[in-house]
């Protein structure tokens, strides 16, 4: 490391904060915890990191790190600080408004100020794929560069610190729709006695033909024509039509398939039956 | 070709009938086509393909594809057809009952019957990657197999007629939830004026990671041991209370959103918000 070792700070030890910290120990860093209860630190001081009695006592550092549960219970750690003239890096989830907000209160403290949000897993912190996006100071983003890198692939998304936030949401979207739809096809086809190893496989599969159709979806989003030669709305709102019935036939629950299933037939009903899929975009904005 | 040539009735020119009779020329196949609206055989009769006045005589075949847009315009197609001794391939969508309900009426008619589902679409008919599932006849898909790998990937689930459109439909609510969770994001997005193709390829290369989540979901589900190390269930409904609300304050439809969220908190109410995401599935079966 040498030159490039710096002193971080980390507020918050959960799953994610812990984490973190040790990618940075494992590049030379020189870290500094706190945790509101301090015997998760543990692990990390065997690894080299020093415990900091106080948030303020962690914040005493280059750039500091912040992975707390929610903004409301990250406010009076951030209030309990002094980061005057340092980095913050807020890697606590939230809304775009909740970042803009937290943007704010640090200018008004002369803090430089970055939002990021982890597109990854615990476990998956400082391996390759793993992804960070942030928003908000590009200089401060610039300036941390090289401590960011070990936590995982940096995206810099734009001056607006809400924007992070924008794009967590949207993408976790997709992440609990893919998981909500995986796991009622669990339910279902385990309705039938199949088992969820026989069933992923198949899945994943076809997982990656999905992702191959989204491109295709996005550019008529973008271009507003929804002509198809590929497939109808009218056939995929039927489709799930018979899943709902299926599901209930199979005694299972369908509170996402009927949701889905409403949203096309608004989409039907609104001219769109003879238009790709792409076209539900249109009852949703 | 040679010995292996065969005659192959298909019955239905839509979108994916044609992408069907198509690859099946391709593979030098003698093939008999009919579709209730003659003149979009044309094309195909160019290829070599010949026209079938009535579903009887393209039924005249060593083997019969069918591809209707529904079970309920396809039983009159079928009822005019002559069939006994041969094999009939049904690729129309349906539900599990209407497929077991065909292959009843097809052992009443003395004909061998596969029920098969399409995973791909029209313009991925015959191209690697296609795969399409089976059930019912294992004899009679045996026989057919080198007919059927012209179209994509052939998959045999199992003798219940029944089993193909059941794994249709999990799979296809799996795309159904994730093009929805993906236009959503677009729509999200969209909101602070990103562009689709902007935000598609961070979309893709997070749904690869969404991807390899799932088999760790699918273990969890199987041995019902929902501890994690990775993610708690309340901080992701804590997500999805965060999406909704910031999707109706950008001004956009929350449908789906707001059923995944009723689905979560319901499991977390149920005593699973420490358990891991796969919880949710006690609150589906
Ligand atoms: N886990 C993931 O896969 C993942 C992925 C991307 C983003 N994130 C985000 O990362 C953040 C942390 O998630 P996590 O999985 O690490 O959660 P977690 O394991 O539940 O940890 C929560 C953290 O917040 C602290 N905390 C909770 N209430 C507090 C309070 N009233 N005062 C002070 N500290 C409090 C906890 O301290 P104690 O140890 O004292 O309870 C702990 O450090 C969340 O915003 C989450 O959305 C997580
Ligand atoms: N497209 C896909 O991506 C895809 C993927 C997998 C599975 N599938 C399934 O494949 C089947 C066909 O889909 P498609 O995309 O080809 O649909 P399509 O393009 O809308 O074609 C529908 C077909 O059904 C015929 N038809 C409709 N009503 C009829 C009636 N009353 N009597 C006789 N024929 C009638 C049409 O004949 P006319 O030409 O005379 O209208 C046409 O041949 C559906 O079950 C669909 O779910 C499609």
């Amino acid at each position: 490391m040498g030159e490039s070792k710096k002193r971080v700070g980390v507020l918050g030890l959960g799953r994610m904060g812990a984490a973190l910290a040790g990618a940075l120990l494992g590049a030379g860093h020189d870290v500094v915890v706190w945790n509101r209860s301090p015997l998760k630190a543990g692990p990390l001081l065997d690894r080299g990191a020093r415990l900091a009695a106080t948030p303020a006592e962690a914040a005493d550092a280059d750039v500091v790190l912040s992975c707390l549960s929610t903004y409301d219970t990250q406010q009076p750690v951030l209030d309990a600080t002094e980061l005057s003239g340092r980095t913050l890096v807020n890697l606590t989830s939230g809304t775009p408004e909740q970042a803009r907000g937290v943007a704010k209160w640090a200018s008004s403290q002369g803090i430089d100020y970055v939002d990021g949000v982890i597109m990854a897993v615990p476990q998956g912190i400082g391996t390759p794929g793993a992804r960070i996006l942030y928003s908000g100071s590009e200089t401060a983003f610039d300036t941390q560069r090289a401590v960011l890198e070990v936590l995982g692939e940096p995206v810099f998304l734009g001056e607006d610190a809400g924007l992070a936030a924008l794009y967590d949401l949207a993408l976790l979207g997709i992440m609990w729709s893919t998981m909500g739809g995986y796991l009622h096809a669990l339910a279902l086809v385990g309705s039938e006695g199949v088992a969820p190893d026989r069933f992923t496989p198949m899945a994943l599969n076809w997982l990656t033909a999905v992702g191959g159709f989204l491109p295709g979806i996005g550019a008529q989003v973008a271009s507003g024509d929804y002509e198809t030669e590929v497939s109808a709305l009218d056939i995929n709102a039927a489709g799930l039509a018979m899943l709902v019935e299926t599901s209930r036939a199979q005694g299972i629950g369908a509170t996402v398939p009927a949701a889905l299933k409403e949203l096309f037939d608004r989409a039907v009903a609104s001219g769109h039956g003879a238009h790709a899929i792409a076209s539900v975009i249109e009852e949703i904005r």
